[in-house]
């Protein structure tokens, strides 16, 4: 029989499959392909972007020429733009403003023939330093209340025609509601028991293990309780710290470390699905729009990896809930069998 | 300029570019395709599903056999089963029940080769009808909070390989947070003004008409001023109801009309894109988890079409934000040319 599960940090429910018979390889997806066409991130166009915002280069080279090894530019067709102001105002009931934000591309590497999971650890803790680098700057804005970084891996994930291996960054004037959600659970979980909840489910899944994927020193990936989908991923700190861009040079690259594992997981043990990969970060204070005064406390950055292999139906759409055929159990057993996992029979067949 | 625009029944902002230049036939998505396999909801396979538990049919005719213009069965591969209690319990701090509900196939029509779009309206009243009745059924089993109807066209909208024209029924032991959020924001709306949300923007895009897509004696059909994708619907009616089970045979037959015209406009304006339609009611009253004294004055019941026709990434499953390339003003001038539109010039190129 099928569980009804609820996600602790957002109030959503799934309903999670027993998963009887599946295996890993069972799911229809489109697998990422890599184009071969004229690509404006490969080293050497340097000139069909826009100029770079942040780039980590060689001593020698200059800017917007070659020898980087990732490069951030504005979005030539940005959803945002950077200039204007706001002009907050009502269409009678409704709330609008101009788009003013910022959206860019952080490219991960200036070879157009690897993913991120392909790069080296020094590549992909470079790649860390300029998400830090590109958030420590547009904190200084006081328009943008909330950036998000993202990632779109293959075409079931909404990625563009171009493969090269690229996140995105954008910056908005407002935190979005999702955001806020997590923040609101987050603090009455605090105010309730004076502990952080992510925290709390950190030691709970360290110690039963059956839904942990891997571990290192500063960091632990699990497959949620109530995932939305088959092999979906929570990155999470193991020390308390609600703000990414405060990550030390060690652990940045413990970060590095867990993600290419996760995502060379994906990649080998399921196939190459598509995957949104999604830095849930903590907005910036604001003396406005701010009602986060205990932020630090309450809430705990952390990454999140949805593979995109089961159906978004209207279902979905309409209720927020979630249909998983595969238990977070399963996954993260198959995904890992090297982990112990005494607890695992009791949901599994 | 691009305009963030807040949607006032659920606190959540779409990013709505100014859609410069684009006509409402240069997006790219899969298109319905119907497929001629065999097909277990065609007439005279009735032996191929559970068996029913409502149709509309001849009276010559008997249960499960031929005969019949509406019919509705459980579903052979059901999310949730209608059997056993629920068995609320926790694991550690995580939430879970079991998966106890309905999960209901209404076959729209016992022909193959036509889509809800394509019946008679007599036809589309009998599908009316039909979730009506199941409601009504369903509200007798007091383990369900919530129904939601929807329906899944095109393999974009996540339905499957049979084509046949069908809607879902899915019955919950809880309230999903995403009709939570509508209900409290409605509520929250009324005690401050003491009139109703949905009625106050029913008035508002009366007037302005620049968002109009259809109307008739009982409904109005609309743009969202906060649309998520290119062509979203919003189907309202004209009397303010609650309860979408408490439709009078008139104002059946007027959605019945309203839905159709939508619903070709769609196919013969857009190029048939895929879409999900669903229907947000309110849940049923409870003595336990009813937290909505004053349902009946606050929420109005509507159904929203969602057309596939625009990519969803790693931002709007992070952010719950959407980037909308067609502003919606733009959208319902292209589909009903017809409508006076005297203010739609300020939002347009």
């Amino acid at each position: 029989m099928s569980q009804m599960r609820k996600d602790i940090f957002t109030d959503r429910w799934a309903i999670v499959e027993d998963g009887d018979g599946l295996q890993p390889t069972d799911f229809d997806f489109k697998k990422f392909t890599r184009d071969k066409g004229f690509c404006p991130f490969c080293e050497s166009n340097e000139s069909s972007t826009p100029e770079e915002v942040f780039a980590i280069r060689n001593r020698a080279s200059s800017p917007n020429g070659p020898g980087w090894s990732v490069r951030v530019v504005p979005n030539s067709r940005p959803r945002l733009r950077i200039e204007g102001g706001l002009a907050r105002r009502a269409e009678v009931l409704h709330d609008l403003m101009n788009g003013v934000g910022a959206h860019e591309i952080i490219v991960e590497t200036s070879r157009h023939d690897r993913s991120l999971h392909e790069l080296e650890i020094g590549e992909i803790s470079d790649v860390i330093r300029a998400y830090v680098a590109r958030i420590v700057d547009l904190e200084g804005d006081k328009r943008v209340r909330y950036v998000l970084i993202f990632k779109n891996h293959g075409e079931g994930a909404g990625a563009h025609t171009i493969s090269h291996s690229i996140s995105q960054l954008i910056a908005l004037p407002i935190t979005p509601r999702a955001v806020k959600t997590k923040l609101m659970i987050a603090r009455d979980y605090f105010a309730l028991k004076e502990r952080c909840i992510y925290c709390d489910v950190l030691q709970q899944e360290l110690r039963g293990r059956k839904r942990l994927i891997a571990e290192n020193e500063d960091f632990v990936a699990f497959a949620p309780f109530a995932s939305r989908f088959p092999f979906e991923m929570c990155v999470l700190p193991k020390f308390h710290s609600s703000a990414f861009s405060r990550i030390e040079a060690s652990q940045g690259k413990n970060l590095a470390l867990i993600l290419r594992n996760v995502l060379q997981k994906l990649d080998q043990k399921v196939g190459g699905p598509p995957y949104n990969l999604s830095l849930h970060d903590r907005p910036f204070l604001r003396p406005r729009g701010n009602y986060w005064k205990t932020i630090e406390e309450d809430f705990h950055w952390h990454i999140e990896v949805l593979p995109h292999i089961s159906r978004i139906t209207g279902f979905e759409w309409a209720s927020g809930f979630f249909y998983n055929p595969l238990p977070p159990e399963v996954a993260a057993r198959s995904l890992s069998p090297d982990f112990p996992s005494e607890l695992a029979g009791s949901n599994t067949p």
